[in-house]
């Protein structure tokens, strides 16, 4: 699927291992292990504290599951690193299977030792989600639960976190099972009739009208589908963030404000390197939404060819934000220029905000009906907390932010939605006179298997590799 | 000792927490969490899997050492992540007391929200080194292992790990504890007579000669004193690797030769930013010794003013190497300024390579007697191999190289030099005539001391506080 370079396929149970944290200077670093004989392959380079080599094998094999081992990695007769190793017994593992966590000394040395004796011992290196890939095949996550294994690794903020867990809980695996039941429900009663017709050869009218009853239980399945499907757009944004452009003419205030805006952040996610020349950007989390923060230094200020370009690509960065900012210079007061850049403005959300307002008090009223300006000092801070929240408010009015189980991933967001559509479609031939009972039992059934699918009830070995391929390597 | 931050000192017993893995993106991070009453504080904050969160405190109280359970960190009712916690019981645990390990999921978020739940539980930020302070102060480890951990974690190459690790199973202690039981054995010999001379008011020089059979043993340890000494040279090296600069004419193939040591070396550690507009530097593995590689681009340039200030750094750069590799290009042959650069070098080892010799014989002989120069094609990589062994040779050429036990640390290096100047003006006093016996007893002491303070046998407060706040977070 992915190249000359996977030849090794997911699917085959051998020992395998993998770095399971970060590289960087650090105390310790994980080395994750699993597989069938992962403990007897492990015993080759493995001496416990205290013993002679040659007893590491039998002391291993006599360890129970969830039990620690003091040792000593050793190959060729040198010791490579003293390790702790936890060992779990199948099927008491992330994966399912033997597994052992190596806890080996930090830094760039004794890991890509240890995983050197590793190799040398006929490990091989882990493909991306193997773990979790193997977790799954051996029962132990549906595929909601593995793709939350995958959004927790990656939240960016607290927020992102908390649904992550809800998913690695089983919300979504529960919901979806709720709603396959109600239509499995359906679907018997359809197929009483649909196993009937095919006896009387010939469905009629009539007929159909007797999975009227069900139509409560598929129409209350379709709105829990749609609700689902609705979640998405929320999640997608706690999951990618948003991103925010700052704008404003020369000097309003932008780079003091998006100074401040980090400096003031606790939960800053990442800084990004960005073009400085054009702009400058940062993530923050803004009420545990991922923003990313642009402020566009170069807006408005064309004069030659070369800053032109620098404004062609604000004005680029201003199409792709979800919210512009729009920063007025509060001691020099709302120009014609202003006016004219705000009402211009065809983003999902814009604000204005007065800059400086420890030293300027805003005109009333504003000239934009639309439109309430916020306040705001970059030197005191005053006006942050507001504008805190209305970011938070902007994002969250572009959404259809509902509390309850919300969808995690892309794929999970299509299957509902082919579900939905083939549900859709059922209801409506059941509506429609002179419609067939055999005709709308397949697409109940399509729609019980998309929703199949999702849990991983339902799947193929080329839509789990494609899926576990985009994992991270360790997971 | 550090400052108003440091209120709270090494020496307390208290529950501690450090992340002990790198932050970034990973499957898994570590916290390790260690002092009295770590497992109740704990109990607060942790459910295991299927049980109820009150059972949790039980669970924990009746698990065994070494043990793995898997659970969830709850916060005010809310699962803020799935964990596995390794428990270990005092004293079998790498601070001597109960410890736990965390191993929560990857990222930015969850590791975060639970050391969060931690700190709220009680716990407080370890101190750096603090769990290793508290395994030396637990008998788990003298001083010369403590270091070798930092060491460990530190190591820049395989080869460094390999030394860190022989100190790390105590080759150190062995060597120091031997040398002070022989100067034991001499002092001994001596305070006979020192208590003999005191209740006979006064000591003469016959008296003296009755330490003299204990001076071969005297002697066999400042023999071992000075190896050991001399070993640091050689580990420092190690440690902190050196700087080699490619030197030569512009278009001499510097810069192409640069790229192939840095494309070639499968042992690249880290590659540091510099000041690439005056020269380019990158951290590569050269036969295990850590080799800052220095691409001078501007040497030898100088034209303009501005041009003129980034030969200058070059010139600096070239003061600060201990190799200076100048390459002639072997297409345009050597000039005389090639000639009077490299006669006017100053660093300790000098290589003259030429370059391009997939196209080019070098002439024979060199017009310089004292140097051989290589042939290196960068294009072909050709005389590569080659020149990494004559850069490892003037290494070691410049360093005492024996095999044997070596010094880990600076620290470990002044109180060896320390003790060889006591015991050597012992040695010279008991050499001298009229000398009295109750100056060299206390030399004798001192010296045996200024041993027992490399292992921590002798140790004050203040001298450990600063060693370990050297130490990095987590270990």
């Amino acid at each position: 699927m992915t190249g000359e370079a996977s030849k090794i396929s997911y699917g085959d149970e051998s020992p395998i291992a993998a770095f399971a944290t970060a590289p960087g200077n650090s105390a310790l670093t994980l080395i994750r292990c699993s597989g069938k004989g992962v403990i007897e392959m492990f015993s080759q380079v493995f001496t416990p504290a205290g013993k002679k080599s040659s007893e590491g094998k039998a002391h291993l094999e006599n360890a129970g599951g969830n039990t620690v081992i003091h040792g000593w990695i050793v190959a060729a007769n040198e010791k490579i690193d003293e390790v702790l190793v936890s060992l779990f017994r199948a099927p008491r593992s992330y994966t399912g299977e033997d597994s052992l966590d190596i806890c080996c000394h930090g830094g760039s040395s004794a890991g890509k030792a240890v995983m050197a004796a590793l190799k040398s011992a006929g490990f091989r290196d882990a493909l991306p989600g193997e773990f979790t890939f193997r977790a799954f095949i051996n029962g132990k996550l549906d595929l909601t639960r593995c793709e939350s294994v995958m959004e927790l690794v990656s939240a960016k903020t607290d927020a992102g976190r908390r649904h992550a867990v809800s998913r690695l809980m089983g919300s979504i695996e529960k919901e979806i099972n709720g709603i396959k039941s109600r239509l499995v429900q359906v679907l018997a009663g359809a197929e009483i009739f649909l196993d009937y017709s095919e006896d009387e050869i010939g469905a009629d009218a009539n007929e159909i009208a007797g999975i009227l009853p069900y139509k409560d239980i598929a129409l209350e399945a379709l709105e829990q589908l749609k609700k689902l499907s609705a979640s998405w757009q929320l999640e997608r944004i706690y999951q990618e963030g948003i991103t925010l452009v700052i704008a404003g003419r020369p000097n309003a205030g932008k780079s003091s404000l998006f100074n401040l805006l980090l400096k003031e952040d606790r939960a800053i996610v990442t800084e990004m390197p960005g073009t400085t020349r054009d702009w400058i950007e940062a993530f923050v989390s803004i009420e545990g939404i991922p923003v990313r923060l642009v402020d566009t230094a170069g807006l408005r200020d064309a004069s030659d060819s070369v800053e032109k370009i620098g404004v062609e690509r604000s004005r680029k960065l201003l199409q792709e934000a979800e919210i512009v900012l729009y920063l007025i210079d509060g001691a020099y007061g709302l120009t014609n220029e202003d006016k004219e850049f705000i009402c211009g403005l065809t983003c999902e959300a814009r604000l204005v905000a007065w800059s400086k307002c420890d030293i300027a008090l805003p005109p009333q009223p504003f000239p934009l009906n639309d439109i309430s300006p916020l306040s705001v000092s970059a030197k005191t801070g005053e006006g942050l907390i507001e504008l805190y929240k209305a970011i938070a408010s902007a994002v969250l009015l572009q959404t259809a932010a509902e509390q309850g189980v919300s969808l995690g991933t892309k794929r999970q967001k299509t299957l509902v939605d082919s579900a939905c559509a083939a549900l859709e479609e059922a209801l409506a031939m059941a509506e429609s006179e002179g419609s067939e009972l055999d005709l709308i039992a397949p697409l109940l059934r399509e729609a019980v298997s998309l929703l199949g699918e999702i849990t991983g009830e339902v799947s193929t070995a080329d839509i789990l590799e494609e899926m576990f391929s985009r994992f991270c390597v360790g997971k």
